[in-house]
């Protein structure tokens, strides 16, 4: 790199993708892909592909770790946010090859384009998930009209003891991926690239996954030591995602067909009173044994749950354990795709007891229906409220996927 | 797990395990260990051994994830701070097996002795790493006879912007694996360990490792976007340990041989302003080229730093290059062991920023002589300087290695 003539060998790759990531308007594609410099992407099949009917993220089976952050709207200008959107989305494309978003081996004079610190990690499974969140449907980009009735701000539920600062948002990115630099990666460009139209109001890395979403995969445990996702929708589940997860004609806004619905909570684990408890409460608390993931009512994790039996007169599985209270049997047969993950934020400096517990996120086709009358449920009676905080609440729009390049997310909602 | 038979199962075990944590004084080893429950360990060779001359997480290969935490010891009774280090050592001793500190199918009314989250996770590489901070050897515990001179305190510096509620500590565990969750695993079951006996003070999660230290490990980027490390002693240079890592005779303190110091520094990255700054400003700070991480005196990332070489009258290397102020030969040859992780915690609340960037680690052989002079000198002269701030900072004198099961970290000093 340190001949004129390797510099020169980048310049017109970086300056091709510069003129793209700043063209806005129709333009977005970032046709010239740059190959990463100095490692090629894994050698393992790592790209989950970034085009599609729906989003990647949702159906991709959960991969290891999460950076989500959501962003606040600072502009009016619709041709603004049109313009970010679709940047995002040329951006988006390329980290999902495991590729930069533009050169790092710019022009001297200039900022690379890329911030570089994911170069040689390749693709990593990466998916980028995006969402419009409530209040982007206010009067600032003449949206109102076009807003989902799903979309409905969740009201307050029981038990929530929400932080303003670490809720809602205009736009969310969901960054997953096998490598938590290359899911970090995403959203520091993203934040790069909305300099002057955006700011991130809030982030949260994941570092362990919770909920697996494919058969293929072993079911995780969450921070309480219990296997969590056991029944989770499954991609293989084809009619599931119909049933409860992808948008259809239902919808009242068309241009929402083949998206969902992403409810984000960060639900605050007390761990260190949950450790105290007996190994036989924590069971009851859950519904399930710890060790086996169990249910209660059977002898093996995938054994079905047996809401019904009694024993000695009294259910096996307790009136207010959470797989009871969870269940699609006991919500209208209304289910959600979790796909959360652990996390961790240091010592809570009031406490000093250890701030960590479960990023929630869920998809859905409609959280009228599904996560708030569940949520409600289990804010109500659910034995885990003893050891659980909700402190963060967000809502959003997850349009369906993009089908080439030049497409965004929101191109029919904004053009 | 619905019967009594696979409870009685665990049962003995637990109740050994159990009695083995409690026992305290000499005690400590946990003989029996028991398998996991329901995985077994990957099927990769993932253990790196526990005891040895020195402790394990320092020449190891430097693993994906970090979990960092300090302590305060509560009591000033030094027999249970004896226990506490004995306890700690047996729960290391079977967590770096891929094993649980004790069962998780405990007798129904008594609660899990581990917390279960890591089960199937297996050893991951994990390193447990355990220090004693200058705080230690006041007046509480009689140890200030035996507090070796190296373990002085480390003095302001120029460039400090250090949060105290995130500095310094009486103990120190440092947990790296490929598993976060299994990193964490370690540090949650030592605060629970620890009760009544010490409080997590502070802690610290690293997602992605900044500093190779073998010479079979690719060079990892910082949040800069630059290689970082490339330089580093690599376990294969024993000469290296000898000279600057492991305290060998030239000791005050007979019970530190075959020890080392440890300093963490929790260094914010202003990164935002770091990626509007153009190319070659960023590649002169650092004295590197940005793609390949060669000097800027060369073409290759492992080619001699050229400090001397000059262009048209100028230094190549700048005089105020972060690699210059760093280089063993302008620090009178002395060098550092760095194992540092990139971090983020989300947003600073009061600027908006990411709140981003390295958790340095470095080992030592003496700080009066390596960091301290070293950080002196970047402090007041790098042009890194304008892109970090140094926000925590704590030392650590780390004993040697365990030898065997039943022996602990501080044993020599403590009985």
């Amino acid at each position: 790199m340190a001949d004129g003539t390797s510099r020169r060998r980048f310049l017109g790759g970086a300056l091709g993708a510069a003129g793209a990531l700043a063209a806005g308007g129709a333009g977005f594609g970032v046709g010239r892909a740059t190959e990463p410099a100095d490692a090629s992407p894994a050698s393992t099949p790592s790209v989950v592909p970034f085009y599609g009917e729906h989003q990647a993220g949702i159906a991709t089976p959960a991969q290891d770790r999460l950076a989500f952050a959501a962003f606040d709207v600072t502009t009016s200008d619709r041709q603004a946010l049109a313009t970010l959107l679709g940047t995002w989305a040329a951006a988006a494309a390329q980290m999902t090859k495991g590729l930069e978003i533009g050169a790092v081996e710019t022009a001297p004079q200039a900022p690379p384009i890329d911030t570089g610190e994911a170069v040689g990690l390749g693709a990593s499974q990466l998916t980028v998930t995006v969402g419009f969140g409530p209040s982007l449907f206010d009067d600032r980009f003449g949206l109102a009209t076009q807003r989902p009735a799903a979309l409905a701000e969740i009201p307050a539920l029981p038990g929530d003891a929400l932080q303003p600062q670490l809720s809602g948002g205009d736009l969310c990115v969901q960054a997953c991926a096998d490598d938590p630099t290359v899911a970090f990666h995403v959203i520091r460009n993203f934040a790069r690239l909305a300099r002057g139209t955006a700011v991130m109001k809030w982030s949260q890395l994941g570092f362990g996954r919770t909920s697996s979403t494919s058969k293929n995969q072993q079911t995780e445990r969450n921070l309480l030591g219990f296997k969590d996702g056991t029944n989770n929708i499954k991609n293989q589940d084809a009619h599931d995602f119909d049933d409860y997860v992808w948008v259809g004609r239902e919808t009242d806004q068309a241009w929402m067909t083949g998206g969902s619905y992403l409810v984000a909570r960060r639900i605050r684990m007390l761990i260190e009173s949950w450790d105290t408890d007996q190994l036989s409460d924590q069971e009851n608390v859950i519904g399930r044994y710890k060790t086996s993931g169990a249910p209660l009512s059977g002898k093996h994790e995938f054994d079905t749950v047996q809401l019904e039996e009694v024993r000695h007169g009294t259910p096996v599985i307790p009136v207010n354990a959470h797989i009871r209270l969870a269940a699609p049997s006991t919500n209208g047969g209304y289910k959600l795709l979790r796909r959360g993950y652990s996390y961790t934020d240091g010592i809570d400096a009031q406490t000093g007891l250890l701030d960590a517990g479960l990023f929630f996120i869920a998809f859905q086709k409609d959280p009228r229906k599904q996560f708030v009358p569940i949520q409600r449920k289990l804010g109500s009676h659910d034995a885990l409220n003893e050891y659980i905080h909700h402190t963060s609440s967000a809502l959003f729009a997850v349009p369906p996927g993009l089908h080439e390049a030049g497409d965004w997310w929101g191109k029919s909602l904004l053009t």
